[in-house]
Protein backbone atom coordinates (compact mmCIF):
# COMPACT_ATOMS: atom_id res chain seq x y z
CA UNK A 1 0.00 0.00 0.00
CA UNK A 2 1.16 3.57 -0.94
CA UNK A 3 2.62 4.94 2.55
CA UNK A 4 3.50 8.22 3.01
CA UNK A 5 5.56 10.52 6.19
CA UNK A 6 4.66 13.39 7.92
CA UNK A 7 6.77 15.62 9.45
CA UNK A 8 4.62 17.64 12.12
CA UNK A 9 4.74 20.67 14.20
CA UNK A 10 2.47 21.17 17.28
CA UNK A 11 1.71 23.52 19.90
CA UNK A 12 0.47 20.88 22.72
CA UNK A 13 -1.10 23.43 24.99
CA UNK A 14 -4.41 22.86 24.30
CA UNK A 15 -4.14 19.02 23.48
CA UNK A 16 -4.56 16.25 25.73
CA UNK A 17 -1.03 14.85 24.33
CA UNK A 18 -0.69 13.27 20.65
CA UNK A 19 -2.42 9.67 21.21
CA UNK A 20 -6.23 9.30 20.64
CA UNK A 21 -7.82 9.34 23.96
CA UNK A 22 -12.08 8.92 24.31
CA UNK A 23 -13.01 12.38 25.36
CA UNK A 24 -9.59 14.00 25.14
CA UNK A 25 -8.54 16.53 22.47
CA UNK A 26 -5.47 14.90 20.84
CA UNK A 27 -3.41 16.07 17.96
CA UNK A 28 -3.29 12.08 16.42
CA UNK A 29 -7.06 12.78 16.04
CA UNK A 30 -6.70 16.17 14.60
CA UNK A 31 -4.79 15.30 12.10
CA UNK A 32 -7.01 11.53 11.13
CA UNK A 33 -10.11 14.28 10.73
CA UNK A 34 -8.39 16.68 8.43
CA UNK A 35 -7.06 13.91 6.35
CA UNK A 36 -10.32 11.90 6.13
CA UNK A 37 -11.48 15.09 4.26
CA UNK A 38 -8.67 14.95 1.97
CA UNK A 39 -8.43 11.27 0.71
CA UNK A 40 -11.50 9.03 0.45
CA UNK A 41 -10.73 6.49 3.25
CA UNK A 42 -9.97 7.04 7.31
CA UNK A 43 -6.57 6.14 7.48
CA UNK A 44 -4.85 5.64 10.77
CA UNK A 45 -1.92 8.08 11.56
CA UNK A 46 0.61 6.52 13.32
CA UNK A 47 3.22 8.74 15.49
CA UNK A 48 6.90 7.67 16.02
CA UNK A 49 5.46 8.01 19.70
CA UNK A 50 3.57 9.63 22.32
CA UNK A 51 4.05 13.15 23.56
CA UNK A 52 1.87 13.52 27.03
CA UNK A 53 -0.56 16.37 27.72
CA UNK A 54 1.38 19.92 26.54
CA UNK A 55 4.42 18.71 25.37
CA UNK A 56 5.41 20.38 22.01
CA UNK A 57 6.54 18.65 19.22
CA UNK A 58 9.11 20.12 16.22
CA UNK A 59 9.93 17.64 14.78
CA UNK A 60 7.36 14.38 15.05
CA UNK A 61 6.96 11.94 12.05
CA UNK A 62 4.10 10.41 11.45
CA UNK A 63 3.19 7.53 8.67
CA UNK A 64 -0.19 6.77 7.51
CA UNK A 65 -1.26 4.07 4.03
CA UNK A 66 -3.53 4.36 1.66
CA UNK A 67 -5.39 2.22 -0.87
CA UNK A 68 -4.39 5.28 -3.71
CA UNK A 69 -1.27 7.29 -4.98
CA UNK A 70 -1.64 10.77 -3.35
CA UNK A 71 -0.18 13.82 -4.60
CA UNK A 72 1.56 14.83 -1.61
CA UNK A 73 2.32 18.98 -2.39
CA UNK A 74 -1.82 19.09 -2.74
CA UNK A 75 -2.43 17.14 0.11
CA UNK A 76 -0.23 18.62 2.44
CA UNK A 77 -1.67 22.11 1.28
CA UNK A 78 -5.32 20.92 1.97
CA UNK A 79 -4.44 19.53 5.51
CA UNK A 80 -2.73 22.94 6.21
CA UNK A 81 -5.86 24.53 5.87
CA UNK A 82 -7.92 22.26 7.41
CA UNK A 83 -5.65 21.70 10.61
CA UNK A 84 -6.12 24.27 13.47
CA UNK A 85 -3.21 26.73 13.55
CA UNK A 86 -2.17 24.87 16.65
CA UNK A 87 -0.56 21.89 14.10
CA UNK A 88 1.04 22.19 10.85
CA UNK A 89 2.12 19.62 8.46
CA UNK A 90 5.70 20.66 7.57
CA UNK A 91 6.78 18.18 5.28
CA UNK A 92 4.54 15.12 3.29
CA UNK A 93 6.37 12.64 1.59
CA UNK A 94 6.16 8.98 -0.49
CA UNK A 95 7.77 6.27 2.03
CA UNK A 96 9.08 2.89 1.12
CA UNK A 97 5.77 0.48 1.62
CA UNK A 98 7.47 -0.91 4.96
CA UNK A 99 8.36 2.46 6.41
CA UNK A 100 7.00 2.17 9.90
CA UNK A 101 7.13 5.81 11.72
CA UNK A 102 7.74 4.09 15.43
CA UNK A 103 9.01 0.63 14.47
CA UNK A 104 11.97 2.39 12.09
CA UNK A 105 13.03 5.19 14.45
CA UNK A 106 16.40 4.75 16.10
CA UNK A 107 16.19 7.66 18.45
CA UNK A 108 14.67 10.53 19.48
CA UNK A 109 15.97 14.04 20.40
CA UNK A 110 13.91 16.59 23.00
CA UNK A 111 14.69 20.00 24.35
CA UNK A 112 13.87 21.56 27.41
CA UNK A 113 13.37 25.60 27.62
CA UNK A 114 13.65 27.48 30.35
CA UNK A 115 14.72 30.89 31.43
CA UNK A 116 16.36 32.62 34.60
CA UNK A 117 14.13 35.71 33.44
CA UNK A 118 10.49 36.29 32.98
CA UNK A 119 9.23 35.18 29.93
CA UNK A 120 7.14 36.88 27.24
CA UNK A 121 7.09 35.94 23.68
CA UNK A 122 8.13 32.57 24.20
CA UNK A 123 5.84 32.02 27.01
CA UNK A 124 3.74 28.90 25.95
CA UNK A 125 7.06 26.87 25.42
CA UNK A 126 9.58 28.00 28.26
CA UNK A 127 9.60 27.45 31.62
CA UNK A 128 10.63 29.98 34.50
CA UNK A 129 13.83 28.91 36.73
CA UNK A 130 14.62 31.71 39.23
CA UNK A 131 17.37 32.08 40.69
CA UNK A 132 19.29 30.47 38.42
CA UNK A 133 20.53 27.04 38.71
CA UNK A 134 23.84 26.11 38.78
CA UNK A 135 23.82 24.72 34.99
CA UNK A 136 27.60 23.01 35.66
CA UNK A 137 25.92 21.22 38.55
CA UNK A 138 23.23 19.79 36.67
CA UNK A 139 25.40 18.91 33.56
CA UNK A 140 28.02 17.00 35.59
CA UNK A 141 24.63 15.21 36.94
CA UNK A 142 23.61 14.90 33.42
CA UNK A 143 26.24 12.79 32.75
CA UNK A 144 25.41 9.87 34.70
CA UNK A 145 22.42 9.62 32.67
CA UNK A 146 24.66 8.34 29.99
CA UNK A 147 24.77 5.19 28.39
CA UNK A 148 22.51 2.01 28.47
CA UNK A 149 20.39 1.95 31.98
CA UNK A 150 17.10 0.61 33.14
CA UNK A 151 15.22 3.96 33.41
CA UNK A 152 12.52 3.22 35.78
CA UNK A 153 13.43 5.83 38.07
CA UNK A 154 12.28 8.39 35.53
CA UNK A 155 8.98 6.38 34.25
CA UNK A 156 5.69 7.48 35.24
CA UNK A 157 4.46 5.36 37.75
CA UNK A 158 1.29 4.11 36.10
CA UNK A 159 3.07 3.51 32.77
CA UNK A 160 2.66 -0.12 31.61
CA UNK A 161 5.75 -0.32 29.79
CA UNK A 162 7.33 -3.26 31.01
CA UNK A 163 11.13 -3.04 29.17
CA UNK A 164 12.38 0.40 30.42
CA UNK A 165 15.81 0.18 29.75
CA UNK A 166 16.43 2.63 27.31
CA UNK A 167 20.15 4.31 26.06
CA UNK A 168 21.02 7.99 26.33
CA UNK A 169 23.68 9.56 23.74
CA UNK A 170 23.45 12.73 24.91
CA UNK A 171 22.04 14.82 27.81
CA UNK A 172 23.20 18.22 28.42
CA UNK A 173 22.65 21.93 29.15
CA UNK A 174 23.49 24.39 26.72
CA UNK A 175 23.29 28.07 28.11
CA UNK A 176 22.66 30.53 25.07
CA UNK A 177 24.50 33.56 25.44
CA UNK A 178 21.36 36.29 25.61
CA UNK A 179 19.51 37.07 28.95
CA UNK A 180 19.65 33.71 31.14
CA UNK A 181 18.11 31.36 28.20
CA UNK A 182 18.68 27.87 28.73
CA UNK A 183 18.02 24.40 26.65
CA UNK A 184 18.15 20.61 27.97
CA UNK A 185 18.78 18.76 24.80
CA UNK A 186 18.72 14.85 25.81
CA UNK A 187 18.85 12.33 22.87
CA UNK A 188 18.01 8.60 23.59
CA UNK A 189 16.69 5.28 21.64
CA UNK A 190 13.58 5.65 23.47
CA UNK A 191 12.04 7.20 25.89
CA UNK A 192 9.77 6.28 28.81
CA UNK A 193 6.51 8.17 29.80
CA UNK A 194 7.05 11.56 32.02
CA UNK A 195 10.97 10.66 31.33
CA UNK A 196 12.40 13.82 30.53
CA UNK A 197 9.94 16.00 32.92
CA UNK A 198 11.20 13.62 35.72
CA UNK A 199 14.81 14.10 34.56
CA UNK A 200 14.42 17.81 34.09
CA UNK A 201 12.83 18.10 37.44
CA UNK A 202 15.60 16.35 39.33
CA UNK A 203 18.53 17.83 37.63
CA UNK A 204 16.71 21.40 38.91
CA UNK A 205 16.83 19.97 42.44
CA UNK A 206 20.57 19.58 42.33
CA UNK A 207 20.78 22.76 40.22
CA UNK A 208 19.08 24.36 43.05
CA UNK A 209 21.46 22.85 45.79
CA UNK A 210 18.22 20.57 47.20
CA UNK A 211 20.13 17.61 46.29
CA UNK A 212 23.68 16.74 45.24
CA UNK A 213 25.14 15.94 42.19
CA UNK A 214 26.35 12.30 42.80
CA UNK A 215 22.23 11.76 43.95
CA UNK A 216 21.46 11.07 40.27
CA UNK A 217 23.17 7.46 40.24
CA UNK A 218 21.59 6.51 43.06
CA UNK A 219 18.21 7.28 42.08
CA UNK A 220 18.78 5.67 39.03
CA UNK A 221 19.87 2.48 40.40
CA UNK A 222 16.86 2.79 42.77
CA UNK A 223 14.37 1.68 39.85
CA UNK A 224 12.01 3.53 42.32
CA UNK A 225 10.01 6.90 40.88
CA UNK A 226 9.54 8.10 44.26
CA UNK A 227 13.18 8.57 44.34
CA UNK A 228 13.47 11.17 41.42
CA UNK A 229 12.13 14.47 41.48
CA UNK A 230 8.99 16.32 40.58
CA UNK A 231 8.40 16.21 36.56
CA UNK A 232 9.46 19.56 35.24
CA UNK A 233 6.02 21.49 33.49
CA UNK A 234 5.27 20.06 30.38
CA UNK A 235 5.24 23.83 28.65
CA UNK A 236 8.88 23.45 28.90
CA UNK A 237 9.38 20.18 26.81
CA UNK A 238 9.62 19.93 22.93
CA UNK A 239 10.16 16.52 20.62
CA UNK A 240 12.97 18.26 18.43
CA UNK A 241 13.81 15.59 16.39
CA UNK A 242 13.10 11.36 15.39
CA UNK A 243 16.28 9.73 13.83
CA UNK A 244 15.97 7.07 11.17
CA UNK A 245 18.87 5.05 9.70
CA UNK A 246 18.64 7.26 6.70
CA UNK A 247 16.69 10.74 7.79
CA UNK B 1 16.84 63.09 40.33
CA UNK B 2 17.55 59.70 41.04
CA UNK B 3 17.21 57.88 37.41
CA UNK B 4 16.26 54.27 36.84
CA UNK B 5 16.59 52.29 33.23
CA UNK B 6 14.81 49.70 32.93
CA UNK B 7 15.16 46.46 30.17
CA UNK B 8 11.90 45.07 28.40
CA UNK B 9 10.52 42.43 26.93
CA UNK B 10 6.99 42.50 25.01
CA UNK B 11 4.27 40.70 22.74
CA UNK B 12 3.07 43.51 21.02
CA UNK B 13 0.22 41.65 19.37
CA UNK B 14 -2.79 43.03 22.07
CA UNK B 15 -0.98 46.40 21.75
CA UNK B 16 -1.58 49.76 19.83
CA UNK B 17 2.43 49.79 20.41
CA UNK B 18 4.58 51.51 22.82
CA UNK B 19 3.17 55.01 22.86
CA UNK B 20 0.21 56.46 24.89
CA UNK B 21 -2.50 57.24 22.84
CA UNK B 22 -5.98 57.86 23.82
CA UNK B 23 -8.16 55.04 23.81
CA UNK B 24 -5.57 52.87 22.81
CA UNK B 25 -3.82 50.13 24.56
CA UNK B 26 0.13 50.64 24.72
CA UNK B 27 3.03 49.52 26.40
CA UNK B 28 4.07 52.79 28.00
CA UNK B 29 0.31 53.07 29.68
CA UNK B 30 0.56 49.45 31.22
CA UNK B 31 3.84 50.29 32.88
CA UNK B 32 3.41 53.47 34.42
CA UNK B 33 -0.25 52.27 35.13
CA UNK B 34 1.79 49.55 37.20
CA UNK B 35 5.03 51.56 38.39
CA UNK B 36 2.09 54.25 40.09
CA UNK B 37 0.99 51.28 41.86
CA UNK B 38 4.82 50.33 43.09
CA UNK B 39 6.15 54.03 43.55
CA UNK B 40 4.47 57.00 45.31
CA UNK B 41 3.98 59.54 42.48
CA UNK B 42 3.24 59.01 38.70
CA UNK B 43 6.54 59.09 36.55
CA UNK B 44 6.67 59.04 33.05
CA UNK B 45 8.61 56.29 31.63
CA UNK B 46 10.83 57.06 28.63
CA UNK B 47 11.08 54.23 26.18
CA UNK B 48 14.14 54.51 23.69
CA UNK B 49 11.39 55.23 20.71
CA UNK B 50 8.13 53.94 19.48
CA UNK B 51 7.50 50.55 18.18
CA UNK B 52 4.09 50.60 16.43
CA UNK B 53 1.23 48.45 16.35
CA UNK B 54 1.92 44.75 16.70
CA UNK B 55 5.48 44.97 16.53
CA UNK B 56 7.57 42.85 19.46
CA UNK B 57 10.43 44.02 21.66
CA UNK B 58 13.38 41.88 23.30
CA UNK B 59 15.15 44.78 24.25
CA UNK B 60 13.37 47.33 24.81
CA UNK B 61 15.26 50.49 27.12
CA UNK B 62 12.80 52.84 29.00
CA UNK B 63 13.93 55.13 32.09
CA UNK B 64 11.86 57.17 34.80
CA UNK B 65 13.05 59.52 37.48
CA UNK B 66 12.00 59.80 40.42
CA UNK B 67 12.41 61.72 44.19
CA UNK B 68 13.34 59.02 46.22
CA UNK B 69 15.67 56.11 46.08
CA UNK B 70 14.05 52.94 45.22
CA UNK B 71 15.02 49.04 45.80
CA UNK B 72 15.29 47.81 42.02
CA UNK B 73 14.94 44.25 42.86
CA UNK B 74 11.97 44.54 45.31
CA UNK B 75 10.42 47.46 42.53
CA UNK B 76 11.10 44.81 39.06
CA UNK B 77 9.38 41.95 41.29
CA UNK B 78 6.64 44.10 41.99
CA UNK B 79 6.07 45.22 38.46
CA UNK B 80 6.07 41.65 37.04
CA UNK B 81 3.72 40.59 39.35
CA UNK B 82 1.33 43.67 38.40
CA UNK B 83 2.19 43.73 34.50
CA UNK B 84 0.00 41.05 32.10
CA UNK B 85 1.86 38.13 30.89
CA UNK B 86 2.32 40.30 27.60
CA UNK B 87 5.20 42.67 29.09
CA UNK B 88 8.18 42.02 31.50
CA UNK B 89 10.36 43.91 33.18
CA UNK B 90 13.75 41.85 32.62
CA UNK B 91 16.08 44.28 34.23
CA UNK B 92 15.79 47.28 36.33
CA UNK B 93 18.92 49.30 37.26
CA UNK B 94 20.05 53.03 38.69
CA UNK B 95 21.33 54.80 36.04
CA UNK B 96 23.37 58.34 35.82
CA UNK B 97 21.04 61.03 36.61
CA UNK B 98 21.34 61.87 32.80
CA UNK B 99 20.77 59.19 31.65
CA UNK B 100 18.03 59.37 28.62
CA UNK B 101 16.67 56.38 26.69
CA UNK B 102 15.94 57.96 23.61
CA UNK B 103 18.68 60.57 23.35
CA UNK B 104 21.52 58.91 24.69
CA UNK B 105 20.44 55.34 22.07
CA UNK B 106 23.59 55.37 19.53
CA UNK B 107 21.40 52.59 17.76
CA UNK B 108 18.89 50.31 17.51
CA UNK B 109 18.85 46.61 16.12
CA UNK B 110 15.54 45.13 14.94
CA UNK B 111 15.16 41.60 13.43
CA UNK B 112 12.26 40.94 11.22
CA UNK B 113 11.65 36.93 11.17
CA UNK B 114 10.20 34.50 8.34
CA UNK B 115 9.92 31.07 7.80
CA UNK B 116 9.30 29.18 4.34
CA UNK B 117 6.87 26.30 5.98
CA UNK B 118 4.01 26.43 7.94
CA UNK B 119 4.90 28.24 11.77
CA UNK B 120 3.17 26.83 14.73
CA UNK B 121 5.38 27.26 17.62
CA UNK B 122 6.28 31.07 16.55
CA UNK B 123 3.05 32.09 15.12
CA UNK B 124 2.75 35.04 17.08
CA UNK B 125 6.37 36.51 16.39
CA UNK B 126 7.12 35.06 12.53
CA UNK B 127 5.89 35.48 9.15
CA UNK B 128 5.26 32.86 6.31
CA UNK B 129 6.55 33.49 3.20
CA UNK B 130 5.61 31.12 0.59
CA UNK B 131 7.49 29.78 -2.02
CA UNK B 132 10.69 30.82 -0.84
CA UNK B 133 12.50 33.86 -1.52
CA UNK B 134 15.54 34.12 -3.19
CA UNK B 135 17.32 35.11 0.18
CA UNK B 136 20.91 35.98 -2.02
CA UNK B 137 18.74 37.99 -4.28
CA UNK B 138 17.96 40.13 -1.06
CA UNK B 139 20.91 40.20 0.26
CA UNK B 140 22.79 42.03 -2.75
CA UNK B 141 20.12 44.13 -2.47
CA UNK B 142 20.12 45.04 1.30
CA UNK B 143 23.69 45.70 0.69
CA UNK B 144 22.22 49.24 -0.91
CA UNK B 145 21.18 50.54 2.57
CA UNK B 146 24.67 50.12 3.83
CA UNK B 147 25.12 54.15 5.00
CA UNK B 148 23.69 57.48 4.96
CA UNK B 149 21.39 58.11 3.34
CA UNK B 150 17.70 60.06 3.55
CA UNK B 151 15.06 56.81 4.20
CA UNK B 152 11.85 59.20 3.19
CA UNK B 153 11.06 56.31 0.43
CA UNK B 154 10.44 53.66 3.53
CA UNK B 155 9.03 56.65 6.07
CA UNK B 156 5.15 56.03 6.71
CA UNK B 157 4.27 59.23 4.71
CA UNK B 158 2.11 60.43 7.49
CA UNK B 159 5.10 60.84 9.84
CA UNK B 160 5.44 64.17 11.02
CA UNK B 161 9.65 63.74 10.84
CA UNK B 162 11.44 66.06 9.48
CA UNK B 163 14.94 64.70 9.17
CA UNK B 164 14.83 61.40 7.65
CA UNK B 165 18.56 60.95 7.32
CA UNK B 166 19.64 57.46 8.78
CA UNK B 167 23.09 55.73 9.04
CA UNK B 168 22.14 52.13 8.40
CA UNK B 169 25.73 49.72 9.84
CA UNK B 170 23.96 46.18 9.19
CA UNK B 171 21.17 44.68 6.82
CA UNK B 172 21.88 41.43 6.68
CA UNK B 173 19.60 38.25 5.99
CA UNK B 174 20.12 35.18 7.75
CA UNK B 175 18.60 31.82 6.86
CA UNK B 176 18.97 29.04 10.15
CA UNK B 177 19.93 25.70 9.38
CA UNK B 178 16.49 24.20 10.15
CA UNK B 179 13.40 23.97 8.04
CA UNK B 180 13.01 27.77 6.14
CA UNK B 181 13.96 29.75 9.05
CA UNK B 182 14.99 33.14 8.39
CA UNK B 183 15.95 36.46 9.84
CA UNK B 184 16.52 39.99 8.54
CA UNK B 185 18.81 41.93 10.76
CA UNK B 186 19.07 45.35 10.98
CA UNK B 187 20.91 47.81 12.82
CA UNK B 188 20.79 51.79 12.31
CA UNK B 189 21.43 54.87 14.46
CA UNK B 190 17.87 55.52 14.26
CA UNK B 191 14.63 54.34 12.41
CA UNK B 192 11.54 56.48 10.66
CA UNK B 193 7.72 55.06 11.06
CA UNK B 194 7.26 51.91 9.50
CA UNK B 195 10.95 51.70 8.22
CA UNK B 196 11.85 48.54 8.57
CA UNK B 197 8.60 46.37 7.80
CA UNK B 198 8.89 49.24 4.07
CA UNK B 199 12.45 47.71 3.85
CA UNK B 200 11.11 43.92 3.94
CA UNK B 201 8.08 44.45 2.01
CA UNK B 202 10.41 45.77 -0.90
CA UNK B 203 13.33 43.28 -0.25
CA UNK B 204 10.51 40.51 -0.54
CA UNK B 205 9.44 42.01 -3.89
CA UNK B 206 12.89 41.41 -4.84
CA UNK B 207 13.41 38.14 -3.83
CA UNK B 208 9.88 36.90 -5.42
CA UNK B 209 11.18 38.35 -8.68
CA UNK B 210 9.01 40.99 -8.78
CA UNK B 211 11.28 43.86 -8.49
CA UNK B 212 14.75 43.43 -9.67
CA UNK B 213 18.13 44.09 -7.61
CA UNK B 214 18.81 46.91 -8.63
CA UNK B 215 15.46 48.62 -8.05
CA UNK B 216 16.72 49.61 -4.26
CA UNK B 217 19.30 51.87 -5.31
CA UNK B 218 16.04 53.72 -7.39
CA UNK B 219 13.87 53.41 -4.33
CA UNK B 220 16.14 54.98 -2.16
CA UNK B 221 16.79 57.80 -4.29
CA UNK B 222 13.09 58.79 -4.97
CA UNK B 223 12.41 59.64 -1.54
CA UNK B 224 8.57 58.56 -2.37
CA UNK B 225 7.35 56.07 0.20
CA UNK B 226 4.89 55.44 -2.65
CA UNK B 227 7.89 53.58 -4.87
CA UNK B 228 9.00 50.90 -1.91
CA UNK B 229 6.67 47.51 -1.52
CA UNK B 230 4.03 47.21 0.66
CA UNK B 231 4.81 46.98 4.58
CA UNK B 232 5.72 43.63 5.82
CA UNK B 233 3.50 42.27 8.52
CA UNK B 234 4.05 43.85 11.77
CA UNK B 235 4.13 40.45 13.84
CA UNK B 236 7.11 39.02 12.13
CA UNK B 237 9.08 42.18 13.69
CA UNK B 238 10.84 42.49 16.92
CA UNK B 239 12.88 45.09 18.74
CA UNK B 240 16.45 43.06 19.77
CA UNK B 241 18.39 45.41 21.38
CA UNK B 242 19.32 49.10 21.94
CA UNK B 243 22.63 50.51 21.88
CA UNK B 244 24.47 52.92 24.60
CA UNK B 245 28.31 53.93 24.73
CA UNK B 246 28.55 51.93 27.24
CA UNK B 247 26.13 49.08 27.31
Amino acid sequence: MPTYRMLLEYDGTGFHGWQIQPGHVSVQEALEQALAVVVPERPRIVGSGRTDAGVHARGQVAHFRVNETLDPPRIRASLNGLLPETVAVLALDPAPDHFHARYDARGRRYAYYVRTLPIVLERHARVLVRPAPDFDAMNRAAEGLLGTHDFSAFCRSRSETMNRVCTVNRAEWHRERRRGDAQFNIVADRFLHGMVRAIVGTLLQIGRGKRVESDMGRILASLDRREAGPAAPSRGLVLEEVIYASN
